[in-house]
């Protein structure tokens, strides 16, 4: 794919409707995410009745056609309407068709592979038109996406989108090392990256904590390393097939030299350090490593990248390559003197020499390696991809000497920080030190799901809905990046989402209805709704967790990014920037601070009765407590009364402390009620 | 298992708290379901602790040792605590064991095995004891469903339980055939069924609409009629192993000679009528069924079952059998030629002589017969089970012939009937014409979820928690049938199978977020709450269907025996009859009625949000109305004030309008708001 800039160019056609009752209303924007790279809305729209019919022309093959049925199946669930047409297929009639989808040819699933659209709603019809079938199938997310409603029924407003991605990579990672993600959680999660248009799933198959493939040729490391998690063949194959379906690489990764040791269990003579080996039941980085200067461990890795190589059908495999201490590499006197045998003055370079024999395994069978930034060498061959957790300066430093590149840092979404931090992360900034040549190797990027704290339960939640927003950083121009309009639509495309079969908003309730007891919910989901787990690393720092601690208190209910916490912080500021838009959002802050202050009263009853909810108990007082402190300081704001410093400075204590996490967990909308507290204490009197 | 009709004891020991403030509070009842068959409570309780650990003795063997594992780690996701053990083996130490469990030797999973089990919990420990490790399984669900909470932590109440099934067969049938379910949903309702004590899945796995096993030996079998939603062999080993784990066996149905469009779509050549044949997308009795007279199809019945004999593992196997309307026979001039040439004189005769060549088929491979009602005849040999869904007559005639049975008649959950009407109906009621001798051929029965209107999506909701009172049925003792209790513990263990993974809960809320456009929800809850789709077979006679309509309309989302309004029905019942409690019910009544009064106004605003709603709109207005009847008439009832007559005839008018479907649902709460009109008609002035 050529890396245009495409500008954004929405005409929103100045139509104003008069109700009946003389209301002006106008034409709202659409919810479409990621935003495409052109949108013309002209006048009328497009009414969906149960006599709705599709054709495909062109030249197409089953993935299309299951991709349109899916799509009638999914405009039928959402609407209610019962559609007259079975599965589509190359026979299907379309003599009646008022959506013709033409596309000139199937897609290979490669990267660099055109997946752009052209999508054109009339009154009359609907007409999607794409080079490739996966284009087409990115134009009918786009088409979901587009159904509107009103009181006379379902409708796609009149609109003319072009559409192409900027990046070609535009990927999720799954780990399901640490914690084993079922086939369900990926194959629900591959729909949302579909509605996302992401198309690289990687996925995350070994850790020191689990080995999650079938392996035939050396079967003792799924056998003894996974507790009898992991993927068979034909599971991996069905997945591998849902991916490509929806138009999906998957690209697995396979994490060495470090990382491995649920391998070594099964093969300890791997290691580079004796055995015996157990999966690992802890968290962070482990001394198992393999040792690189063995033929044995290469003629084994030669075995085994020769099976998984036939097993997933992708060009690139990824070789993870990060996070090894070299402890066990030091203290092995072999390895010290294969070292100096070979002039190598460090572990970096023995590493290096690992990476490189490796990468000649992948190239005989045909694969391209992907790894982390440590294996980046520049006697590496150019087709190598560099994968970034470090940051952008190693990205561009590799893309420098021409060699491809993604990166992950900042999109890292197990550190529970906000959207817009993520949403504003641009793999290709506008001062990237890259001359335009240059710039063509940066391929995008992949939000990663590392998976210490999180189940199959809890997994969406912390993917959905930021992810959306990542994805349209990776599809969107670069322009596009008004933060307040991702968030709008990042509401509605999170229902959608859900729509979709995830369950990042089910689980949540489940979960506190789990936690009550099953008792009323609403005071715990007052409080849950404003607060946030620990951030970054601090979760694994405060508590010693395992692999089977369990991951269902409060903490793991709670969501990153509070929408309701985020909504009162952005009142507050409004209001204490004087932009308010009046009384409106006055009475909204207070209701919230009503609500908060009153919720104690009945939470600590809920509480009694489950002591699993006994560590919040003091954050729910400090809520309370909080929110009276914002109340007064509303009071004083209306009254136009300048605070006493006596009152202030009691406030600031009481809300320093109400910062402290409990349960790790923390109250999200202090620092708005700090800004009110400072607020009422600079008035003039 | 022998048959003996056990007592349940509960010596509800007389012990009185009385708290700091002087209330007096009894010992409440358990919360466990089925009702074990004997349970002595005694004073005390043991309390959980993050120093809780287990230990089993005995002669046990790797399905006990997940089984204590995965309690283990439900304990922990239920509390939050976090239990020291790794994976429990043979080799896990048992110094600090504070639940011990003995078992003496592993299960056979057969009919007729031990299930039973000895619990007992005193405030030092817990001793759990059983002569098979299934019985040490079912005494886990116990222990699991005993724990309570207070406010100072988790604990057990002192016990002492002996526990063992009244039936050796409880089952439930998931039909896989109409709407496919994928493993996740088999899964899950396995944990469920585990959860009541269930030991069959009768998976009904071929119909008119699909043929969901591969086939390897006629490939055709799933390639052709199946839409591609099928089993593999590894995924029904999987699902097998997985049932097999929790003690459940799996007993596959083929459904034979009629049913069979599926199969045909492929062979053809194994039908009554001529071809081609295609996968059949409407539902009801069809015309399509396989020669009989052809010795080919008896050659392809046993290549096909001896696959089938040896993918599942359990000693039945289910022909179906049923509802071959006789048509092509009929039609068929070969056919009818055998007929005569055999002397036999009706298609019954015909499909008996079917049915001994394909028992003969299934004894050469090791596999025991069942088949519905149509199947038995009086030459069958005495292993075959007959399985009755006409009615208890024709079970208690196979029995008088020594042929074991099963009931299914009285537990059809497709049907959406009340809870109590499935948990009254005995397999074995007190007056069955049987001798004891005969009795033991009355083996339990089946709980049937037959999908013409079911998805993986809301399939839970139709089989739970309704299936857990049918549960008990099987499990418990005879005389277990007060209806209050069981709808008391009901509710608990509605929320416990939700903790299993069960989804009748969450996907509720998300269908009514996906019906209001993920608006608020409130106002259409208040109305789904109180609402039930129209019963028995009405759906399909009123509207046409196809296996492709969409399944997420208000009727899909509303649930059968709805909770509120079965609630309401019942506290109007103890006002009209004064054995009301006093004023609490009163006021509650009122409550409800004040609510529906005003639901109309808000949901009528979601509504012209969401088309798809449009359908109940009047069925809104209509509850709006009822309800202030309901409070007219309570007006005339607190004054004691006879209403006169023609408030009443309007009254119920308005009531019998309401009364009429929309949207293929009915509101649930005018009995009782009739019931309120005709008291106050009838008052003395």
């Amino acid at each position: 794919m050529e890396m245009k800039n495409l500008s954004l160019t929405i005409f929103v056609c100045s139509i104003f409707f008069t109700s009946l009752f003389g209301e002006v209303m106008t034409m709202k924007g659409l919810n479409i995410m990621p935003m495409p790279a052109k949108v013309i809305q002209t006048e009328g729209k497009f009414i969906l009745s149960d006599s709705f019919q599709v054709a495909v022309k062109g030249n197409s093959e089953e993935r299309l056609y299951h991709g349109v049925t899916r799509m009638l199946r999914r405009l039928s669930k959402r609407t209610g309407l019962f559609f007259p047409q079975d599965a589509i297929t190359a026979k299907s009639k379309i003599d009646l068709a008022n959506l013709i989808i033409t596309c000139q040819r199937p897609a290979r699933l490669m990267l660099h592979e055109n997946e752009s659209y052209q999508l054109k709603v009339s009154s009359a019809n609907i007409e999607l038109q794409a080079e490739t079938d996966i284009g087409a199938l990115r134009g009918l997310e786009t088409l979901l996406q587009l159904v509107e409603a009103d009181s006379s029924g379902y409708f796609l407003p009149a609109v003319a989108i072009e559409d192409e991605p900027r990046f070609p990579w535009r990927g999720l990672l799954i780990d399901a090392g640490r914690h084993f993600m079922p086939v369900d959680v990926i194959k629900r999660n591959l729909d949302g990256m579909a509605m996302v248009k992401m198309n690289v799933l990687h996925w995350h198959l070994t850790e020191d904590q689990g080995f999650r493939v079938e392996c035939k040729t050396f079967p003792k490391l799924h056998e003894l390393g996974s507790d009898g998690f992991y993927y068979t063949h034909e599971q991996i194959r069905e997945i591998i097939e849902y991916a490509a379906t929806r138009g999906i690489r998957i690209v697995p990764e396979f994490d060495i030299p470090g990382h491995t040791t649920s391998w070594l269990v099964g093969y300890p003579e791997l290691a580079s350090a004796p055995g015996p080996y157990q999966i690992s039941r802890s968290w962070g980085v482990h001394d198992a490593v393999m040792d690189p200067t063995k033929d044995e461990t290469y003629q084994f890795l030669e075995k085994f990248f020769k099976e998984m190589a036939q097993l997933f059908v992708d060009e690139y495999i990824h070789i993870g390559g990060d996070e090894n201490n070299g402890k066990h590499w030091k203290a092995n006197s072999d390895i010290q003197t294969f070292m100096k045998k070979h002039d190598m003055v460090d572990n970096s370079t023995l590493q290096s020499y690992f990476n490189r024999r490796v990468q000649k395994i992948l190239a005989k069978y045909g694969k391209k390696m992907v790894g982390w930034d440590e294996v980046f060498h520049s006697d590496l061959p150019k087709d190598v991809v560099i994968h970034s957790w470090r940051g952008k300066k190693s990205l561009y430093e590799s893309a420098k000497k021409e060699y491809q590149g993604i990166l992950s840092n900042g999109y890292y979404i197990d550190l529970i920080q906000s959207t817009d931090y993520h949403y504003l992360n641009d793999p290709l900034s506008e001062d990237a030190p890259l001359s335009e040549q240059k710039q063509k190797y940066i391929l995008g990027g992949e939000a990663t799901m590392w998976s210490e704290f999180v189940s199959a339960e809890n997994v969406d939640s912390r993917i959905w809905p930021r992810t959306a927003a990542i994805a349209e950083r990776f599809w969107s121009p670069r322009h596009i990046k008004d933060v307040n309009d991702m968030y709008r639509r990042l509401e509605i495309i999170s229902f959608r989402l859900e729509e979709a079969g995830l369950t990042h908003e089910k689980n949540y309730y489940m979960m506190l209805r789990r936690l009550t007891g099953n008792t009323d919910i609403s005071a715990l989901k007052t409080l849950t709704d404003i607060i946030e787990p620990v951030k970054i690393y601090t979760r694994g720092q405060q508590r010693k967790y395992t692999s089977y601690s369990p991951l269902t208190r409060v903490v793991d209910a709670a969501r990153p990014d509070a929408r309701i916490a985020r909504q009162f912080r952005n009142l507050v500021d409004s209001l204490v920037s004087n932009v308010s838009n009046g009384n409106g959002n006055l009475e909204s802050a207070k209701n919230y601070l009503t609500i908060w202050k009153n919720n104690h009263l009945q939470l600590g009853q809920t509480i009694k009765q489950s002591p699993v909810l006994k560590e919040i108990e003091t954050l729910s007082q400090d809520l309370s407590n909080s929110a009276a402190i914002g109340l007064e300081a509303f009071h004083y704001l209306e009254n136009q009364q300048k605070a006493d410093s006596t009152w202030i400075k009691n406030s600031m204590e009481v809300l320093k402390n109400a910062s402290a996490p409990r349960g790790q967990s923390e109250l999200m909308i202090l620092s708005a009620i700090e800004k009110l507290v400072k607020k009422v204490g600079n008035l003039e009197n």
